[in-house]
């Protein structure tokens, strides 16, 4: 899979692209993007924090298209796990995933996400649905 | 505090503000919202079915809310889990929180995300930290 | 399925053997045991508390047997997690399975751990294998 | 702290001297340690293999005490997360741990559990309550 067609499964999708996802790497088993900020982020307009939930958003995303290279589609989540690390400040966020373990019934992936100064705000895992039919 | 007080908090936050969110109960140590679907929602949409992201904003926010009755304001997310049970069709959301321990450093919430005809969708679980000032 | 047999396959193995289960209750989706306390689980000589691992231990095995009553055998465990939420003291304990969603590749159980007191000592939720032939 | 101190906390409690914890290397932030097999870790003695329990109270083990370089002693876990990746066959394990993030309140550590052979058994991690006084 080229990273155009990994952006294309992106972009068809209303909430990544809400996300404003834009993928920056593809490997075989691992990805990277871009997700472009925007004010409906903010948890507390004092503070000015992205709230956790994009947070979380981002780290299932990332998690599940690291199986892009092996699988060539998303695939249904099983479960997710997210450690929030630091507070995420209003800009831009990048988005790691990784295949931890890439099995017959279900593969499990890590993933993170980190500021434009590459600090990791939050990271986590997931367990993913890669049998041929999903359950 | 009222659910006025509690929806006015919900509403001054831009994130939950997007996720539509109305505070239909609050107990003690229990809140109960409303979450009205938008199309920016949708994972894929051939399926149209709300993504994974969303249900995890609305388990952080369950969690964490349900704590509202208790300490009174919004704490920070330490961790949160997330268990995916079915598919989220086009429609508006329920989520439920409920404290299952009470702690002076963190505590421990579990939530819960139903469709209109109270199937549940999505549960999981948070850690927040409850302790006077956050780390 | 009945309680003898749910007990003969506990009894079968070592490490349940060594946890000293006893299965007092088993229904379709859920399970409950009694783990009789042994001096190599404490964890500090001074506090004489049940170490974590054990009450992990007890989660793992009563959320996964609570599939008995539907697979008919204990199946591979994908993930585990668990929330400590007392300190466990000295005593016997009763670990309690339900399963949450039962699913032909996978399927969601929780469980959670008493003392003699029924008192919450920790709770959880692991995700199982229960694919015709695991993964 | 020397490998000697670290040794002598692991040794001093029932259940870790059970699991024949020798601590090999000892950072600021890190541990690793070997777990010596012994019959009772078996789950099903037709497979031989290692009762997931265990894996789960290694990762417990080398994630809460990579805090030891930093904080001198074990802290309460808050909750562990723990991924199952391949059958542990009988034998030594090899578990360890690495702090992510070390807080004031809380922090986050993950471990993981290894075979003679360097293979990955199980990951995982854990929130640890690193407040000077745990709740």
């Amino acid at each position: 899979m080229t990273l155009d067609e990994a952006q294309a499964i992106v972009s068809r999708g209303p909430f990544l692209r809400w996300l404003g996802l834009e993928v920056t790497e593809l490997g075989p088993d691992s990805i990277s993007a871009k997700a472009r900020w925007r004010e409906d982020w903010v948890a507390n307009p004092t503070l000015g924090q992205t709230h956790g939930g994009i947070l979380a958003a981002l780290i299932d995303f990332a998690a599940d298209f690291a199986l892009l290279g092996s699988i060539g589609h998303p695939v249904p989540t099983i479960d997710l796990r997210v450690d929030y690390l630091r507070l995420a400040k209003q800009g831009d966020l990048i988005a790691k995933g990784r295949v931890i373990k890439l099995g017959k019934q279900f593969s499990i992936c890590e993933a993170m996400v980190l500021d434009e100064s590459d600090r990791l705000l939050a990271s986590g895992r997931g367990a993913f649905a890669t049998a041929p039919k999903g359950d």
